[in-house]
């Protein structure tokens, strides 16, 4: 705990595992690639799950549950799924002491068991849309693991829907990308990100058309936080899932699938973790308010008590941290490990003249407040600290972001954050060429940021990076 | 839809397996003995685990999440525990396009896993007690799997503790038994139960005590629906798990786990099921109270939107069903089947005599309400359908209880229900007996009904049953 954190500006990615295993988040799995997500992990990720689950329910979607297990045979059904996800896949070859007849796969995403069930539930045009989410856990095999970024097994929420028309599910598609995602990443995860549609070559493995939401890290590089695909009529015709319209025609449905994971956690970390650790968005964060008793002292822990139970009337999530046989040097690090938004310190010193400390971890500001201003001043300290974490965020894309005319240029430019330049410019060689030097096209958008009616639109730009 | 449902007395798991199918609750998976949650039914689910989960927090245990794969050599470190397990494991062999070095199993719990990490992170006794869950889906191989009741892959809540003393860890493991898992099968699932320990025989492979709760269901037999293991120091000892006490000797843990699982469904279903289908007490219910339109007519559309933003504004789960186009007889009896606890038919003969008319699903009474009392006719309705399902199911526990002598008079008693008798009559040669005629002994308890103080106390009677 008090090993010091590798600077963040020294070594990106041993400040992000340094961060990780001194804030307690998480901890490599004994299998390679899994992970543990330790309690202060897993709460950050309840408290986005319950922000995402509100907002999907709001979209109409109902939450189901589908097996973990899946015929081999059923991925073989999509061309383009079965290749895209056979080299990631986990078989099961023995169950119940035996070896099985047929091998099992577990569940890299859901859509050939999930519509495999569609085929049977939807008959007729009264059934859609049919919008369906599920929470679960996913294994993709993964070879060089990263804890949050890219492991076997993450959590994740997947929804698989089903409609009439192209333009219903594009709607749909498009709606779970703007109501959901980019509501969820920006108003609590204060991470702004840009939107648009992926390349052929970064597109799902099943899809006509990937909707992403990209954040900018830290050191730079994408991140890919959430995505929302158009599947066409692929999935229909691999499941046979048709429908009797209103005009008594058998019609296949349109589909879209959408999934946001385990992955956002590590995002968290990087766009706004400092030297000190983790910096959470108040709306975020577990605990938005540690009110932190220094030592005993005449009055001090009843004053630290009635002002953690006064903040928790006021409706916020706090912890009393009266634990005074650890030195207060030692918490007051550990809460700044942990992201704490707002420290409120009760010591006797203060106290005497009436006043506690209260402390922003996003600037790491500190103010001495008479006892009766503390809760006015921990609420404003909560909504700037929310404002100012998302604002930074956003200061940084746009310092980071080149506008560049040549691939050439974009490779060099990346070195530093995003390169921005005509789709017409890179095209399917340029990120042939891109990639080979580590880059990828992050989304095409028009040059207003707005997304494109079509693939082939004339005049759309590429945002190009290094990504996780 | 409209298939009739086979009669509770005519053939019980038929009955059951009706009505699963015709509310929507689940269907069976393409991997034999899996199983897909349909919406409603993990409505329920999600209702069930946000109870306990509240429960669980108050009992102050952090949520955490750990890998789904574990490698085969840690179940082999307890020995009672992999004996218990080996004839369920489903195992994975090959990850990402190759065989694996050591096999890899899916868990079917969690013990292992978690123990290991325990290891790493106890240190002191101030690290303790150290309380987890998680909720996660589990594995065990079913040869004879039935939806909800035992499937090979289901989900559920596991928790796992470490503490300095035998003593706290079994306060701890029967402080959950009843603040967790007693109080929401009695006060949200209206299921009363049975709570004692389990035989040797029954006990948790690994555990040194297993605490449970047992259900009597609608046909008399026994369902287990959680546990509570003290787990002695076994699993600290296979695992390494020792801390540094206050006096500075190095000591093992004393561990407690328990769990309970979407079986929990199940028993809802069978407990207060009837011929026309669920019927939901309303703290579990996803809807309280369905606002039938019966059909168009002078104001009905706009006097049932009211009736229903009115329910809603009294704080109650409610759906408005102005789905006209659909008969209101069949959406009748979908609501019925589906058990929502109220139904509030607004149509517009009853309007015109300024009425609308209340339905409760537990009794099947209608009445008749004005339209300015239909709020509180709604409100004592749900509150007395909460208390009627319980006392219905208490008092069929009460008849169908037999208190007996011998194991004869056992197996005869438990064709109708549960049979009482001394466990001194019984014992561990008994036991066998009973095997034989497909009987088990729930549970060990003194003749109070309260739990006892040691294994072999003596005057312990067995609730003996059969059982899902």
């Amino acid at each position: 705990m008090a090993t010091p954190i590798t600077p963040r500006e020294h070594d990106f990615p041993r400040w992000y595992q340094d961060v990780i295993t001194q804030a307690e988040l998480a901890d490599n799995g004994p299998v390679r690639g899994t992970m543990v997500i330790r309690p202060w992990g897993y709460a950050i990720w309840e408290r986005m799950q319950a922000e995402m689950d509100t907002r999907i329910k709001e979209a109409g979607a109902d939450n189901a549950y589908f097996p973990l297990f899946i015929p081999e045979s059923y991925l073989q059904r999509e061309a383009e799924h079965v290749e895209g996800f056979s080299p990631e896949l986990a078989v099961v070859t023995h169950g119940g002491g035996k070896q099985l007849e047929e091998p099992i796969v577990v569940r890299p995403t859901s859509e050939t068991v999930i519509n495999s069930f569609f085929a049977k539930w939807i008959q007729s045009y009264r059934d859609l849309p049919l919008l369906i989410n599920q929470w679960a856990n996913v294994v993709r095999w993964e070879l060089r693991p990263r804890l949050f970024l890219r492991t076997s097994e993450f959590l994740w929420q997947e929804g698989h829907t089903a409609h009439s028309t192209a333009d219903d599910a594009r709607q749909y598609a498009l709606r779970i990308l703007r109501d959901v995602y980019v509501s969820t990443m920006v108003e609590v995860l204060s991470i702004p990100v840009l939107t648009g549609h992926k390349t052929a070559r970064e597109r799902f493995a099943g899809a006509t058309r990937t909707w992403t939401c990209e954040g900018m890290m830290g050191d730079g590089k994408a991140l890919q936080m959430g995505t929302s695909h158009e599947l066409g009529q692929n999935f229909a015709k691999a499941f046979g899932i048709q429908f009797s319209s209103e005009t008594g025609t058998q019609e296949y449905v349109w589909q879209t699938s959408w999934g946001a994971s385990t992955r956002l956690v590590g995002a968290v970390i990087m766009a706004h973790g400092d030297d000190s650790g983790l910096r959470l968005p108040p709306r975020l964060a577990p605990l938005e308010v540690v009110v932190l008793l220094v030592k005993d002292g005449e009055g001090t822990a009843a004053a630290a008590s009635q002002i953690a139970s006064e903040l928790r009337s006021a409706g916020h999530r706090v912890r009393l941290d009266d634990r005074v046989d650890i030195s207060f040097g030692r918490r007051s690090v550990d809460w700044e490990l942990k992201g704490v938004p707002v420290r409120v310190e009760v010591g006797p010193r203060d106290l005497a003249d009436g006043l506690a400390t209260v402390v922003r971890r996003s600037d790491r500001t500190k103010q001495a407040v008479a006892l009766a201003g503390v809760g006015p001043e921990v609420g404003s300290a909560l909504t700037e600290s929310q404002l100012s974490l998302l604002e930074e965020a956003q200061a940084r894309m746009q310092d980071r972001t080149r506008s560049v005319a040549t691939v050439d240029e974009a490779v060099e430019a990346v070195e530093d954050g995003f390169a921005v330049l005509p789709w017409e410019a890179v095209g399917v060689d340029g990120e042939a060429r891109l990639a080979g030097s580590g880059v990828s096209v992050r989304c095409l958008q028009r040059p207003d940021g707005t997304l494109a009616d079509a693939d082939d639109e004339p005049g759309l730009i590429a945002v190009v990076a290094k990504a996780y």
